[in-house]
Order: C-alpha cells, then structure tokens, then sequence
C-alpha cells in the first residue's frame, strides 16, 4: 500500500535511505564495525576480524543461501529474516546465526563464535536505526534548506509586495508577502538547526548493558566501535534512555509543523477566489481534467499529517521496562522510519512548491487596495530584511 | 523496513489482506463494479461493460504493458502507478488511463471512453479501502473471537484457582485466575462487537459528490454497484462525511487497548519472580540462549501500541475542507492500512499467547496463602460463572 | 486558565455537569447508593442506610467541617480533599473517612463502620465518573442534535442552490449547499447516534473485583447499586476491562471530527474572498473593531482539536495492570472529562454557527455561473430530499 | 475536577505558576511593559505610559469593578473575563477595554486610548504564555535536576550492588543498581538540558504582525518591550512561526518519557515478588489499610502519561492560517499549559520517591546469585564512574 502511494507519501531520497535494504545493511554494518573494534583493541586477532568483516555483506549472504536455492535474492533474504524475526521478537537473532554459518564456512570456524561477541540484539538494531538516522536526516536537513530558501528568495523579492494579513481568515491590514515568506523561512530554519545537530550515537552494552565481556577494555571497544561507524560514542550505553529518540521525534515532529503551516498558507492562497500564488505543476484530475491542484502543497501536508501521531507512539514508548522494554523497544522501529519518510517526503514537496511557487503581485495588490485605500503594510519590509540578515 | 520485522508487526493473514496487490486489485473490481452498475442500469451497454470488466484486472494490464517492456511484474505495475500518483496526488487517474489503453487496444475503443464515466478518483479509493476493510475485519474478527475463546477456556479450567489480586502492583486481597482471564475476554469480546457489525459502504458521487452524470438513474446506479461490491449502499455519498472511518479508527484503537491490556497481564504474571503463567513458545536472545522471554505477549504489545497514534491521526484528518480535503483525506490511506494490519497483528500474537498460556495453579495458590491464610477469593467463581453464561 | 477563556472551551453547559462539585456530587451519590443496595439486600439495617444516605451530602460534610472552621465552603472541601488525594492517589479514601466521622458524629457510631462496605475507591470513582458521563452525554447529544437539525433545515431551505464544488481547494463542477449541508447533517446524526446509546454502567467489585464481601448476594447488591443510580449493572465488575471507556472517548472524537468538518466548511466559505456565509454574531478584535470574525465556527474547532490527544490518551491507557492500574487508570480522570467539555463546547459553538448562518445565495450562483454556465448540480437536491427522508 | 485531585495531578508549584490569576498578572505585565517601552521610546509620553502602568493590575481593576459590585474579587473578574472571552474568541479584547476604563477613570482619558496601542490579542496572550513558561520552567527544572541528583546519589552508592538485569521482562545477567540509577540519571539530565536552555520570547507584531504603528522605532519598540519583560526579542514577529511552541512541547513530552521510565522501574521493583525497592511513605487504600503503595512512582506516571497526546495536540495545531490561526493559536492555550503542569508534578513526584527509595541491597544480591553464583555485573561500576563524572 506504501509502494502504490509512494509518489505522494515517499517523494525524495529519505525512503530509500530507510528502507528494508539500507537497515539490513546497517546492521551488518554495525556487526562488522564491532568485529573492527575488537580487533582495534586486540580482544579478537586482526584474521578473524577481518573474516566477520568480509561475511558483513548482503550479497555475501545472499551467495551462500543460494548453495540452498539457486533464485534467492536480496528481497528473499529479508523477507526470510523478516519471517524469523517473529521467533525471537526482532530480526538479530537469525542474521547473527547466518553470519556465523557464513563465516564457517568461509573456513573460519573460530572466527564464527566471534560474530557479535559481548553484543545483544538491542546494540544492532539501535545502531542501525542510527545509522538510518543520520542518512536520513543529511536529506532532510537539505530539502528543508533547499525549502527555506526558496522561501528567502520569495522574500526577497516581494519584501514590498503588499498582500492582505488575514487573521482568523478575514482580511485584516495590510502586510507583504515577502514578511509571509520570511515567517516560513524562520520556521524552516528553526526547525532544521536541532536536525542538523542531531548527533547520532552508537549503542553498545551487550546483554544488560554492562560490557560485561570486554572487562578493561570496554571503553576502548565502545570508542572504537564508533568510530569505525562515524557515530558518537555514549558515555554509558542508552538502552533504557530514550532521550535520544524522543528528541529526535520531538524535532522531526516540529519540522512537519512548519512545513504545514507553509504548505497550508500556499493552498490557501492558491484558492480560485484568492489566486494569488499558483504552483509551477498543478496536479491533474481523473474527474475534471481542466483543473490545477496545487498537488505539492497539498502532498506536503498528507505527509506531514502522518508526524503528530507517530511522535506521540514515539514519546509514549520512551518507558522501557528495567534493561530491555517488552514491547516499547519494538514500536520504536516502524513509528521512526515512518517519520523519517514522512519528514523527509513532507520537506521535499514544500521545497517542490515553494522553488516553483507563481505570485501574482497585482492580484494581491488589488485585494488590498479594495479593502483599504492606504495600504499600508508597516515595517513589513524591514523587518524581511532583518529576517534574512539574521539568517546569514 | 516492515518487511524486515514483518513477523513482528505483520502476523496473521490481514497484512497480505490490505497489501499492494490487494488494494490494486481493490481498484480495479471498484471500476468494473461501476462498469457493471451502469451496464445493469441501461446508462452503458453490455459489451462496453463487459469489455472494460476483462480489463480491470492487475494481469491483464500487466500483459499489455508488456508489449513494451517484457519483464514487466504486478510488482512493476505497483511501482509505475506508485511513482504517477505523485503527479495528481493518488493513483487512480494513472490507472484509469491504463485502463482505457488496455480497453481500447482490445478493440474496444468506443468502451475506454466509458471507463470510470461519472465517477471520480475518491469514489475508487474510498471503495477499495471498504473493500480492504471488509476483508481485514473479518480476519481480525476472527483471531479477536480466537482469543477471548482463549480465554473464555482458561476461565472455565480456573474460575475457582486462586490467585493475589495485584492492585496498583501490590498485592491486595484474593481473586481466581479464572475471573482475571474472564476480563480479558469481555473486553476482547467488547471491542470485537463493533468491529463484526462494521458496514463498510460504496462510495460513488463523480466530481463533487451529486452524481451529476447518472440522471434519474443515480440511485440506481449506486445500488447496483455497491451491490456488486458487497458493500453496503450509502444514502448519500460520504465523501465528506468522515465518521465512517473515524469509528473504525476508534474501534480498532479499542480492540488493542482490550489486547494490551491482556498481553501485559501476561508478561507481568511471566516475570521470573512471579512465574504464574509462561508461554508455550519462549523467545530466543541473541546474547542469552537460556532465557524464554513471553515473545508472543511483548509482540502483541509492540503492535497494539501503534493504535494510539494512529486513531489520533485518522480523528485529526476528519476535517476535509469542502467537497475533498486537500491533504487529510490522502492521510487517512496509510493511517488506516497501518491500523488494521497492527490490529491484526496484535490480535493474532495474543490469540497465540493464550492459547499455548501454560498456568502454574500452585504457585498461584501458594502466593495467596503466603499473604493470607484465609484466601478466598469471593464470588470470583460465580462471577466467571456469570461471564461465561452472558457469553453465550 | 481553564476559567479566563472558559467563555472559548467551555461553552454550553457540559463543564459545569462534570466539574468539581459535580464530580463530588456524584462520589457521595454512589456511597448513597451503595448504602442504600446494602439495605434493600438485607446487608446492612435500615437505618444505618438510612443514617449513611444522610450523610452522603457535601452540605453535611461542610457544616461538620465547620465545627472546626466556621468559614469551610463547598470549594474548600473539594480542595482540601484534592489535596489529601495525592496521599492515597485519589480522593475516594479521605472522602470515606470523612463520611463515617460525619455518620459517628450524627449519632450511629455502629453505622459508620458499615459505610463503603465491601467497596473499593474505584468503585466510586468509576461509578462517578459514569454518573457524569450519563448527565454529559444527554446534554452533549442535545447540541449534537440542534446542531444536526440547523444543518436540515439549510439543506432543506437550500436543496437546490447551486454552490460551486469544490475540491482539494480548487473550484471544480456545481454542487448545492443543500448538498453541503446535508453532509454536515449525515455526519452529525451519525457521530450522535453511538452517544445517544451509550450506557454507562455502574462499578462494584470490591478489593481486587471479587465482590468478596456481599456473599451469595453479591448479583443483587450489584443490580440494586446500579438501579439506585439509573445506570446500567455490568455483567462482571469492569475495573479492568476499559474498553467501556475506550469506546466512548472514540465516539467522542468522532463526534469532534464531524463538528471540526461543518465548521471548516463555514470558517473557508466566509473567507472575504468568497462571502458565500456569514455568522449572525461575529467576533471582535482588539485591533481592528471592523472585522467580522465567524467566531461560533472558530471556537468550535478550537474546542474540537483537543480531541484527538485526548482520544489517543484514553486509548493508550487501557492496558490497565492486573486488577487496578498504576498509573493508567488515574490518567483517565482529567482526559476523560477534557474530552467531555470540549466536545459539548464544540457541538454548542457549532449549533450557534448554524443556527445563525447567513446565506448568500446569490453569491454562491454567481461564482459558479462564472466558472461553468451550465451549472447543473446533477443529481444533489435529490440526494438532500434522500437524507432528509433517511433522517426520520 | 482538577481541584478534586490535584493532589495526584498537580503537585508541586508549577499549577499555581500558570493558573488563571498568574496567566491575568502575566497579561497585565504584557500591557504595562508595552506601555513602558512606548514610553522609552517617546512614542508615548512617561505620564500616560505611567497611568497605564498603574492600572495593569488585577488588583487595580477590582478595586474598580467595585465601585459596581462590592464583594467582586479576583477571582470573579476572571470569570468575567472568561465569559467574555466568548465573544471575540479570547479575554485580551475585553481586558483591554477594562484597563481602558480604568485609566480614564483615574483621571488620564488621554491616556487611556494609548493603552495596547499597535498591538493585537495575539502579542498579549502570546508573550503571557511565555512569561507562564519561563516561570514554569524553572520550577520543572528544578525538580528534574532534583531527581536527577537523587538518581545520582542512589547511583554512587550502589554503583556495585548486584541486581538481576531483566530484558523483555525476564531475568537476563547481572547489573547493579547503580547502573540502573545512573541511567536514570543520564536521561534526567539529558531531558532537562533543552529546558533549562529554553529561551522564551516576547510578542509584538500588532494587527497583521507588521508593526505597522511604530513606524520607525518599530525595532526599538520590541527590544524595549521584551527587556521589560525579562524575555528574548524576536528578530521578527513570530506569530505565524510555532516552532518555539512545537519545541517546547517535544521537549516537556521527552521530560514526561525520562520520568515514566524511571516510575515505571521504580514500581515494577516495588512489586511484592520483587520487593527490592520501596518508596519512603506508601499510599493508603480505602479497601485495604495494610497495603503499601509506591504512590510517588504510581503518581508521576499518572501525570506523564497525560504528555505524548498533547504533545500531538501542539505539534497538529502548527499549522497556524496565514497571520492568525483560525482555532489552531487558542487550541495552543489550554494543551500548553496542561503540559507544563503534567510534567511539574511527574517531576516533582518522582523527585520524592527517588528521594525517599528504599533499597534493599540483600535482596536483590540474592536474587542475582539464585540466577548466577558468578553475579558478575562486568563494567557496570566504571560505567557509573564515567556517567557521574560526565555530569560535572
């Protein structure tokens, strides 16, 4: 059902940085990284390490179930783990087992008790998600950046451009739509500096989260670990703190919030009666073919509908029971990738709608020059060139 | 991403029920509903009608789009029209071109023009979600009625095993275990009830919901179609109207509340130190083999706990503007689909908890005397007695 | 802060059937009761019922109190047994100490002992609480249904005044307000309608629900209990089972997005680019006195967009802990009753919108004479004449 | 019913600090710092602004009021307020008119037309809202850092004390309690950083956010105006801009997340088969007196729960129409204040029952060794080491 709507719901590259294959190969980037780190702090021999680290691979997998079934592909795989993950509650289990044959039999037979040493399910799958995180948020941080300034520009340019201000949707004063199109940019910049400073962090503690099997070492082993996966390295493993999560989704949440208020203002704008803004590409009809929706806007806001909801499943599960929640660890996958993508999507459509947006200045003109002879709109230009001086 | 933890969030037969390929197929039988309705109301003739009801089928237009590209899949078809419905905002305009294509390359050119005559992308898409909804209640009906048998079977074995009473997580004065699992199945049966009731109706109302190319035969034709579907016929199109999925959303968020609310009972009565009830079938750890986590009771957790969000979402997006909402209708489409496989999904995992729930009666009993020498547990006995009667 | 805008949220006379003095009204009401089922079953004598019932009164409590401190109101009670609340985790415990001391000051020492026999706080609690949904709902069903009613009588009145469709914010092909109307009018009737059925039922199980205190004749101080307060007897005690709960706060927030929708519609069609309605009353502004704000509409849906957190909250917390929750069964109290107020403030706002809407028939013609010369509304004043004649 | 248990709800002093008499205080500082800062501006000159200045307190206008009504109190002139507030959607608009009267009548009728000279409601219920905020705050950081500091302290102490580690709510390999504690801590401290960084800011835009009546000291005017206020000055108005409502919301729901955890923990230890913490004062029970309660743990849970659905409120109500929000701004108002007091009293509940936990080392040693003679907690101590060190 997400494939057949993927053109409104998944626009631009998030979806993919998420989807079924990245995570995989997430994880196994996360199990490789840990054979590196243990490698790096000489807990297991640099062969071995490096055995695990060559199996890290999908197709490396992938090759070895097809001694089994010839037709396997990638998408088999998953599914395969996908179904093996109901056994155990999450997808580790099984893939560590398969790792561990594929490193047997690639004639490391020692080297496959070393697959995940002193790790838990929940070290992978965290730090994949964080992995999936930090992909995702560069491109969402740029199409939100790409959207605010293409609302700068609009700025810019019609600093002066008297519009009507229309409070409690009845025209009120004047204003101009240049300071309209500042209040988006500033929303769009507020809501993307807590992304772009979003700092991802690693997750390992093995089962309880005590490093219990790296004695002196595991503060080494977590750094390195890290390190090899460019993510920040926890002072104390965060299993049973989701703060990191949450403040995540509190953010992503706050970006779709600004989005709709844009994307709103622009379908409100775009209506018959005040035509005075359209998109560049309205959207087609099967009924009335003559028409144009202003579909981006219009596909920003079903995307960044999706945000609220999924943030408020998101904070509700921050309260794992004692190491390892029976139940709240597991919402967390879906609701935060679906937020990624909703995000993600949701930026990308308003960046559509605003880098294309058509503005018809004397319309707006018009209406105010109706509505009151002065037409006065204040220190709305100021203040626009106050809004993009402070952005620089 | 759902895929990989599909035995997590997926389990039972509803994720396949509203799938892509479902909800294409969905669709399609809408169109050729419509076909058939206007073909038994004299507005088509039987040929057209006939014509265009081979064509709406996911293999036939695969077959033809095949002509161009041999190795073209219903998985490929799914992606084309997916990537399209960014550019009108949903997937039908798209598919009703195909359709016409498809019609006329069979030779029946003058039929393409009648292919969706009257109708509009809303009717489609709100019908085949009726059409995914009636097939995913009863399937969710089932495992719900699965489960409170489950339970009703596990009041009757122990509606005099005494067990502590557990309020705000003390131990109070007596109950029966019979009488804690008779809750569970009032409630399951409770939420079940408005679900097996659920009419899931047609839509059918063309450009802005007056029917306005079907004459005097409009009611006629709306008849005949939702007949053909299955569905019920509305007395006037919905397409504004929104209660009719908002009480679904509400339903279904109460069903997995009454699941949670089960399923957490189970895991705290699974607690080592309390070691009441296990399962049949523990879960696996990918760092301690030995332990047998309560896997089905935390699964069904995990996806119950995705309702909350999303009946918030789906009562949020009730507010379409006018006669189609720019961006809260599209909303409800994901929202909903997550909904009903979660429901699903958490029914299906606590059906299995309960039916494999092994009950350890004397280490019940023997909490109870250590608290209270007395133990009685009141009327509990006539109380599960009194359940299970009203039952019937 | 609820009062200063009180005038905004609390419209109508719902908040006033469900605040304080209510709610502490119907905690005595339901000791009263219990009192009084204990006698009619032989349980407890006559008078000491009769002594118990007396004492049930907050004026009776106050003047005791007054003995102490000759200034104590109503108020100071509620507050001073609000804050002993947060001794025991609810008001229920102090309330009951203070009715035997008022019934061994009144003379019945023996009968003070017999007060909230056999009961447990929840008992009380979630009995009040139903006795305020029962007086909430009536009211609340009363403005859902003159709200419904001026929705029948503009789809009647304009059954045939063409309007332009319009969808996804875009003018498309006519339709009639009539039409639009009657929209409203299905959506209302058929959000009422599960209300209007709701049967809130009555609370008594004792300790851990067992009813352990009433022997064999348990059933009938039940029947007598629940007769007492004209609510309906459960089957079983229902202290663990919400979904009575569950399913409300769905239908009330379903009853939220049909009234959010009908004041959408009026709030964009008053827009002063479009001027196709008014509101007899519109509100003022601080800064500029000219404006004419459709304030019914827009306080109805500030009021209404409280109900999806607070449906999601109500839903989230049902997965109460074996016999009594630690934590979720309180978090209903305030969501439970937020959720009341604000959709009897929003059904009262909407009423009064449509009750006093101003039409511009004229208005609405020329704008689709100007899109479309034809002007046909196909087949949307038959459809309003259907659901007017499916309404009665 | 909030006063009925507020002892539950509405501990600590965060209630008071945004309560109807502190959110009318904060309006009238509002209007006097605008006063003051036409004043510092020469806009208006220091007489009248002073006149003004002198009325803009409740104090002031009852004493007024009273010249009508003798026994009006403070308490009736918000109800007033309330009621009014219904006619222009919020109490700013009769407010305004009150102090106008009031400095007429003491004698500046000059003065009195200056009085919310260029400002708008919405500048003023704004800017009282963060005056609420950023007195709140403080309180809520307080706790949170007291909490964090009892975690802290229970973390040293019992950084090596052996406790079962229990994942998906079984008894997994061993950790300390420390650990447990310490990560307690870490998301404290982690959710309190966005808080007590929080800067709230002023609003001053006027009718249609252009500063229209300023003219050129439009800039100085707001500078003035939050200085006065001891809040940030906005580069621009941010009336359309919610993302520093959407902000602070994420950010209390993550607070209310940290919190739960530690609760929930707390009360899942309190168990009677665990029985490994205890809170210092256990919560009565009217059906049962010998019951010990964790009502601290149970408390702050109840409160947090109230979180992630208003979070959902806030971000949902983002989308502000154009320069004023027609229902989504007021919407803002009553799930704000809700969520600031929620998580004041989480905070402050769990502040007290970390402060007063009970800990019974012994037991949970024995419970470690019946699972495992070894009880090797591996690098739980030297992880409390550097989580405490971190934190100076």
């Amino acid at each position: 059902m997400a494939e057949l709507v993927a053109g409104v719901f998944e626009r631009g590259p998030v979806a993919e940085a998420v989807d079924d294959r990245a995570w995989l190969g997430a994880m196994l980037n996360a199990e490789a990284a840990l054979a590196g780190a243990l490698s790096d702090t000489g807990l297991v021999d640099d062969d071995a390490a490096a055995r695990i680290e060559e199996a890290c691979s999908a197709e490396v997998l992938v090759a070895q179930l097809r001694a089994h079934d010839p037709d396997l592909s990638v998408g088999d795989l998953i599914a395969g783990l996908g179904a093996l993950a109901g056994e155990s509650g999450n997808p580790v289990v099984s893939l560590v087992q398969m790792l561990r044959l594929a490193v047997a039999e690639r004639g490391a037979p020692e080297a496959a008790g070393l697959v995940h040493l002193g790790a838990t399910s929940q070290d992978i799958v965290d730090t994949s998600l964080m992995l999936l995180v930090r992909d995702a948020l560069a491109l969402i941080v740029a199409d939100l950046e790409g959207a605010a300034e293409a609302a700068a520009r609009i700025a810019r340019e019609h600093r002066a451009t008297v519009i009507a201000g229309r409070t409690l949707m009845q025209q009120a004063v004047p204003t101009t739509f240049g300071l309209k199109a500042a209040g988006w940019m500033t929303a769009l910049d507020a809501a993307r500096a807590p992304l772009a400073a979003y700092e991802p962090q690693a997750q390992l503690g093995g089962a309880a989260g005590t490093l219990a099997q790296y004695g002196d070492r595991a503060p080494d082993v977590v750094e390195a670990y890290a390190t090899r996966l460019s993510l920040a390295a926890p002072v104390v493993p965060w299993h049973t703190d989701r703060t990191p999560i949450g403040s995540l989704a509190g953010a992503l949440g706050v970006a779709c919030g600004a989005i709709s208020k844009a994307a709103l203002d622009v379908v409100l704008l775009a209506q018959n009666e005040v035509a005075e803004v359209s998109e560049a590409v309205g959207g087609g009809s099967s009924a009335m073919p003559h028409k144009q929706n202003p579909i981006a806007a219009i596909s920003a806001r079903a995307s960044a509908r999706r945000a609220p909801g999924l943030v408020s499943t998101l904070l509700a599960s921050m309260d794992h029971e004692h190491e390892r929640a029976a139940g709240a660890w597991h919402t967390e996958w879906l609701a935060l990738r679906d937020l990624l993508i909703s995000t993600g999507s949701a930026a990308s459509w308003l960046r559509a709608s605003l880098e294309g947006l058509r503005v018809d200045a004397d319309r707006m003109r018009a209406t105010v020059l109706a509505l009151d002879a002065d037409a006065d709109p204040g220190a709305a230009a100021t203040l626009v060139d106050r809004a993009l001086e402070a952005r620089r």
